[in-house]
């Protein structure tokens, strides 16, 4: 048996528990739209398929001219990745030349691994409200020039969306802050909080963005850098010149002109998201936090591990707990917002095992 | 207009000098097989599209369990990687602890690009002929148990195939072996020199393999290496856990049971490079180097950057100069093996052009 893994989305692994092939899980651990990939993406990727005969354009020219239009920003600004991921790696680099790097807890804990990996142990700023990470920030004793800060807005697992002015804050008094905004485009331009329109302003800001969640292409791996040139070109002498494949460069431009699919997601969530969080708070031993964007955190008064394990057994269907979020334990679990009919589902499975199981283990 | 690449297979800049589309351009300058990628690798893809709405499996179960099968080692000696490129970066971190890293000059420019991202300066050995490498080495007054060897086999650019017994000779001597084998599958199994099979003698042995221009497939990036299990465990902590996309995996697994391919490529390769060396060599201004594999480098009494040039402009021939191999400058050129009609094409393009052209300058 493979051990828990440390992130959603382990198909493999849960398959194992269920006893059943991968394509079977009904998952809702990774939070990834289920509206595609679009058809623009699949129609792009099977017209290019040849490229894969060719090294990728190590200038990336095409997919950072679509990038630089769609955020109306200079193409020196933008930098392609293998995922959002592989750019994380190479921030996590910058942020641990710093005296030390601020991150919120709970948080995504591929971050800490990033720091780690060239020798920085991060500071945990604790963020169970939307403003009282960048208090306790603000608040410390330490020269925060000499600093970094790496947090992901909307945020990764409670799903806040933090008021960009309160990044502005912070702008003028830490060293390096690194904002993943690999949620943001679930939100609809007038709800948007990005701060990739002050990159000009700040050398200190890197935004990265992912395109394989709000796309629903995780398996192509494509996410992007905006920041300065000076950041972009030291990554570069970095990492080999061919990080990312041709396909998820067809894919990248064809999604970012597909507007249709971007409205059609925009309307999806707003009405199931409204319904989803109603129907887990409707369950007395749920407490779902209000999140903005296509995921819930829910507190839950029985053991997680143990509901994890009775809907994979029981209903096949795959939940994200939260042993590897820290603070979090056997208390919660995060759930991706589906279609209708799926999260539907998913409440019924939760509130039929649900009485079956143990309280809350202390575990975190 | 952009610079002069470093790299072959740089089909944007070049179609900017032939003014015309990119797949216009008849390409010898990345040395990938003509015959690719296989039906199989396609079918795969198309079968696995869907599989991008997933996150690849971070443990790549079924795509080790292949490459272990294929080579016959534990499957817990295999990390596969996001082009060997990326393996490459991993390697030289490894390397980069060492008092130096040895490099062959002339050598592949992206190993220096490499070390020198974690601070390594490498220390050349010249590499002429097939064992002065390796009499360099062992003559150096360094302490070799402090130092690093980084070198591919078969040799890029010049071709050469070293005996398995010279690099032996230097694994009980030298602190860690990285031995690139990007091209090692154009040789039939009889005449393969891999290491591989050493893998669990010697703990200082890394070994890195590309499928990509075995099988035509650069653009999806695909490639592993093969090593104990601490190293390869090591490197995991430094990369985040998804770095080789889907359609890379389904790409790879059908790719390493395509025997019918594999025998075809053999084939077809006796064949070409002879008839390819014996054309070429006929031509009085230049001398190939005999060359193993799908390339030869080929010295030229004329200016190669203008022979590059001439060739681009009036034959849509993208040959690869050898201006950011160390020692080659203007007086060599690097050209791909592809199909007889298409190397015959070259092949005359060369005698149009080569009458015209100035000597070679010096500039290095």
């Amino acid at each position: 048996m493979m051990s828990r893994p440390v992130h959603g989305g382990n198909l493999a692994w849960a398959a194992g528990l269920a006893h059943c092939a991968p394509a079977e899980l009904l998952d809702f651990s990774a939070s990834i739209s289920p509206l595609g990939p679009p058809r623009s993406v699949r129609a792009a990727v099977q017209a290019d398929f040849l490229s894969v005969r060719d090294y990728p354009d190590p200038a990336y020219g095409d997919l950072r001219r679509a990038i630089a239009h769609h955020h109306k920003v200079p193409i020196e600004s933008v930098m392609p990745g293998n995922g959002a991921a592989e750019l994380l790696t190479w921030a996590a680099r910058d942020l641990a030349q710093m005296e030390t790097c601020f991150c919120l807890s709970p948080g995504f804990s591929d971050y800490d691994r990033a720091l780690q990996a060239f020798g920085c142990v991060s500071t945990k700023l604790p963020c169970f409200n939307a403003s009282n990470w960048q208090e306790s920030l603000l608040g410390q004793s330490l020269d925060l020039e000499q600093c970094g800060l790496l947090l992901n807005n909307p945020h990764n697992p409670t799903g806040m969306l933090f008021d960009r002015e309160q990044i502005r804050s912070v702008l003028s008094r830490v060293g390096l802050v690194v904002v993943d905004e690999a949620f943001m485009d679930f939100l609809p331009p007038e709800r948007s909080q990005s701060v990739i329109d002050w990159i000009s302003e700040f050398e200190n800001l890197v935004v990265i963005r992912s395109l394989t969640k709000f796309y629903s292409m995780p398996g192509l791996r494509l996410g992007y850098a905006i920041a300065q040139p000076k950041t972009l070109k030291r990554w570069q002498t970095w990492r080999d010149p061919w990080s990312v494949n041709t396909l998820a460069i067809s894919a990248g431009i064809a999604a970012l002109q597909d507007t249709k699919f971007q409205r059609q997601t925009w309307d999806w969530l707003a009405a199931a998201n409204r319904q989803m969080y109603k129907s887990l708070a409707a369950i007395p031993e749920l407490s779902p936090l209000p999140g903005c964007v296509n995921f819930f955190l829910v507190a839950c008064e029985k053991s997680v591990t143990a509901l994890q394990e009775n809907l994979l057994k029981r209903h096949r269907i795959y939940i994200r707990d939260c042993m590897s979020f820290e603070g979090l334990g056997d208390r919660y679990f995060r759930v991706a917002v589906k279609m209708q009919d799926e999260n539907l589902r998913l409440v019924r499975a939760i509130a039929d095992v649900l009485p079956h199981l143990p309280e809350a283990s202390d575990v975190i």
